[in-house]
């Protein structure tokens, strides 16, 4: 036995961070080299706080439940660690004899794991860090994709797809529909609503990523290409989107109204186009804003996504009985067709506050949708095909000869 | 044979009206008493343009998929007949010889239905027509439920869960979340998000009507109380909230604002509450609003709902065959524990334009949720339990003794 391990989670839900929880303490109770298995409430702030709960203590039915239970079960946060921070956090290990502590978050988790690796490295302490890579954003440098990804692409290709059907049932009606994906920064979740369209005139017909300046008069002109051709319209745009100045593409500077009594008003992306198309094309539309429900959604779990989350837990912390330290596992691809993909290891300094965007060979030349190349590389992540709909012929009667009573 | 059938899809789209679909088709086939099967393309616009598809022509493998697809395959329309359209119906239909007019849809279809079976009555034509129930809202009179609830019930019980773990894990962050679920007028969509919750704390906490007035000073109140109690409120709205003077709770009257190029923006109630609290309460709140992926999601159809739907369907049109018409079918709930339901028929004209509200003694007494006979009421149409999640105990630790290395 070399001591005590202690699991946080951190950075926004997904639907199999708590895959990976599992995976560490299933591995950390098969190694035999693990005494107490500890889990931090709330990320990093359980740790400040001294909120640690024993994870031995839980039924095994309800650790191994943890793999079909979606968002953070230890409870997570987004918290900046200062310098009197990282001090108390070393004191608190100590106290609870901390010797391998994992962290699976974000870019911004992983520079405070990085830290923490640092400060133990220099003041010689027996303790080894490792991260777990997690974010439905895919933003992650150093690894194909992030678990947390397939699944909310999974969500979003099947939502899409849906709510696709629904416009080309209802479009003498409701014409474009607009549909905002989370992604902040970066495409990756926008993109991967492309994974459900089945044919040139399926849903979605444009994407917009903020990887590409937005531009109103070229936006205006797509859309009003696609309603010539097909009299309905699905617009996928990422919540990020920003203008060729850099700002978010909103209502106002600030994102923000004011009603008759004063009371401020944030107004989304999809909303706001949703009143440029209205306005300058004279169309009805409407926006779909899915919001955390996408990335928490275990009735879209990506069975892939669900297993690797899972591996990426188990191999942290068989390295770091090993003695690694200071890494992060990554998913390395062998291959697309047949999909196929092992872990790897990467210095935390190498991920840690950085962004990887979608890029260019993954987005389209007109900017508003993606490639084929994005497609091949993000379609075996969504876990195998989706569920298989019915396609009406509908091929039009001419009249007939009938007689109206018989 | 008796003449030829047509089948016509009416109003918002639903996760089982192709169900429906399917068993009129099925019931059809097997009486041996109809010759031609049809399908309107967009609902009655599709007889007023005579765009009728022959369902005799698609691939028994095709039609049997309907159950499995959302949405509604033949095309849907909202379109008011005027008096020129109700002649222009009948001459397409003694054109086509249609014998049975089947049209699902809601109260105002079941109007279109009522007017079109009593032009058949006074002119003494041999053409039965039949309503076919289906609308997410649940607000057709005379029947216990409609098809299309269950299952937007059972999403809107998944995802609000769902999304409920997310605000536990995140509350540090991200305080309040306020869900806003369709639902028009009435409160039944709403009132659905409450059949997740399994226990005093969890999602949701608070849910609105618009069965009841809106009053702002209370909503801050009761948001307030929940947020002093757990520190995290998930609130759930409905998109026709309405103030005591009836208007719709919204930014501004007219629902609009403009930015800075004169752009139209709308603004939806959720978006609207989320400026209340944060301005007010001074904490953060977002808004998920799914919008119309909520009523096609088909990994969230109520396996109940899908068989009532496809009943619906075949009862309609054996009736029809043995000499009914200006019906609706009805589904008339025979015991709740063990549930049970059969149905029955009733006259067009007792549901033409007529709405049934979510009555007194299913919202509680401060109005901010539902009552228990409502969850009786309800839980059975979502199809069997929800999955089973994994609740950590998360006893926390006191401080140990313990070596920091050994």
């Amino acid at each position: 036995m070399s001591g005590n391990l202690l699991i946080a989670q951190s950075g926004g839900p997904t639907a199999v961070i708590n895959s990976s929880v599992c995976g560490i303490i299933d591995e950390a109770k098969q190694s035999g080299k693990i005494r107490g298995i500890y889990g931090a409430i709330n990320g990093i702030l359980g740790v400040l706080n001294e909120q640690i709960t024993d994870l031995r203590q839980e039924e095994p039915s309800t650790l191994s439940n943890l793999r079909k239970t979606p968002s953070a079960a230890l409870g997570s946060c987004r918290y900046k660690l200062n310098d009197n921070d990282y001090s108390r956090v070393m004191e608190v290990f100590q106290a609870h004899g901390i010797s391998f502590f994992l962290y699976a978050g974000g870019n911004d988790s992983m520079d405070t794991a990085r830290k923490v690796a640092d400060l133990a490295a220099e003041r010689k302490l027996d303790l080894k860090v490792m991260g777990v890579p997690k974010t439905i954003d895919n933003d992650l440098l150093a690894t194909d994709h992030s678990p947390g990804y397939g699944s909310v692409a999974r969500f979003n290709a099947i939502a899409v797809r849906d709510a696709g059907l629904d416009t080309q049932a209802m479009y003498t009606s409701d014409v474009v529909k607009v549909i905002e994906t989370m992604g902040r920064d970066t495409g990756w979740v926008t993109a991967s609503t492309a994974l459900g369209r089945d044919g040139e005139d399926s849903a979605p017909h444009l994407i917009y990523l903020p990887e590409r300046p937005f531009r109103t008069a070229d936006f205006l002109a797509d859309v009003k290409a696609v309603y010539d051709r097909l009299k309905r319209v699905v617009v996928c745009v990422c919540e990020g989107l920003k203008d060729e100045n850099g700002e978010f593409v909103r209502a106002s500077k600030t994102a923000i109204d004011t009603d008759k009594f004063g009371h401020a008003q944030a107004v989304g992306v999809g909303d706001y186009l949703v009143g440029l198309i209205s306005e300058n094309l004279r169309v009805k539309a409407r926006c779909d804003r899915p919001g955390t429900i996408q990335r928490v959604s275990m009735a879209h779990a990506s069975q892939i996504d669900l297993a690797e989350a899972y591996k990426v837990g188990q191999v942290a912390i068989s390295n770091a009985i090993q003695g690694e330290s200071g890494k992060m596992v990554t998913l390395m691809r062998k291959g697309t067709d047949p999909y196929e993909c092992e872990t790897g290891l990467v210095d935390l300094e190498k991920v840690a506050l950085k962004t990887r965007m979608v890029p260019n060979e993954f987005i389209n030349k007109s900017s508003n949708f993606v490639s084929d190349a994005f497609l091949r590389y993000a379609r075996p992540l969504i876990g195998g095909p989706l569920p298989e709909y019915a396609h009406l012929k509908k091929q039009t009667l001419q009249r007939v000869l009938g007689a109206w009573s018989r």
